[in-house]
């Protein structure tokens, strides 16, 4: 994890409107701390910068590097799979809010790729629109009574956790491209435009379709392999078209 | 893990000399994130318990239960094994700062006991005294550049591990009392009393058999198994001494 060369596997930290400059400077420490240093602010709204540098004491480069963009769709550019976060999981028959429990997930994870770690606001987390964006979501398992970290102590056991994983050396399954990936569930999308069902049906089945490839692929799904199921899916999709 | 009630395998946290507010309320609520409930604070120097409970969020309760105590020894009462953290490992060589990586020690728990955690001032972590009376040390795998963790997030990773230890059923074995072990150790340190050795040798041995038995009992040693050893040690000690 040296930083600067092309390392893989590797990782960025996204905060959505972070609202608190001491979290987000003791968040750029815990990057450092484990080796990590891709940070994006996506509209950040905490009041200074000077505390924020304060918080994170030696890694004060990491924020200074720190990249201020203004949707989610730039800060996902160049990342292979895009890990959701969030304290409120749904239950079994919610698709929006299925989460994996951060170690069962980080544990089966294959892909030698950059991952993207996507955290909400300290008030009010991730939206719904926000969540639909991310392949997958992770939750820390914590009490029932009070289950929302502070939002530095997330992303440092995420952080942790991930960290414990890439030194495993289990990560060296080459990931298909993001496009592959974004073809594929686009072909899941005009197939089921072409299915008999209701139109909110629809979209369950097509978010259903991006959280299992969201789950499933990156315990080790190749290139060649996301081809294939490609390929599949096309000619489906040109017979009920044509 | 539900308070109140006599349930074990449980934790205490121990902050010693904590000197910042902020941190004791990230502290107080990262227990309550994690189901742990019991906290002492060894002569706190923060300046406002006020911050510490704004800090708290809904763990306000954690900060009101806070025990406050002047020595450590206090705080250790009725716990069985003493679990120190520091972010600054000895090499092989060094006995007093031999530390176990968070994983590797959490993982290999077997006694349904009663765990503290110390932790030491933000700015310069524990001394060697207070090392000392440890048990057994543990440390956060972090990065060689920048290894020293904000303290809240230190704590955070350290409970979220014992939580998932917690919850995985294997703690199972009752320990024995902390007096069984105590006499053990007095036993040894009588006995390295007799033997023709330097006595920085033989300090550095009764540390070694603190370190040791740290971390090897707490993988299951019986209260009849520490038994058996103690009497063991009597009979070598009496030996020696008659």
């Amino acid at each position: 994890m040296t930083p600067g060369c092309d390392w893989l596997p590797s990782l960025r930290v996204i905060l959505v409107e972070p609202e608190n400059a001491i979290n987000v400077g003791s968040i750029a420490r815990a990057m450092k701390n484990f080796g990590f240093e891709k940070l994006y602010l996506v509209n950040p709204v905490f009041d200074s910068f000077d505390k924020a540098y304060a918080a994170a004491m030696r890694a004060r480069d990491v924020l200074e590097k720190a990249r201020v963009v203004t949707t989610l769709q730039e800060a996902f550019k160049g990342a292979h799979i895009i890990v959701g976060t969030t304290a409120k999981p749904g239950g079994p028959s919610s698709i929006l809010r299925q989460t994996i429990p951060l170690r069962e997930f980080v544990s089966s994870l294959r892909w030698d790729a950059e991952y993207a770690l996507v955290f909400g606001r300290e008030s009010t987390g991730l939206t719904n629109y926000e969540l639909s964006l991310c392949d997958v979501l992770i939750t820390i398992p914590a009490s029932k009574e009070y289950p929302t970290l502070n939002l530095a102590n997330a992303v440092a056991v995420v952080l942790y956790e991930f960290r414990m994983a890439f030194e495993s050396g289990s990560m060296k399954v080459r990931p298909p491209s993001r496009e592959t990936l974004e073809i594929m569930l686009k072909y899941v999308d005009d197939i089921l435009a072409r299915v008999d069902l209701p139109q909110h049906k629809k979209r369950r089945l097509s978010l259903m379709a991006r959280r299992v490839a969201g789950r499933v692929f990156p315990c080790g799904v190749t290139e060649e392999e996301a081809l294939y199921v490609l390929g599949v899916l096309r000619r489906i999709r040109d017979m009920l078209c044509g």
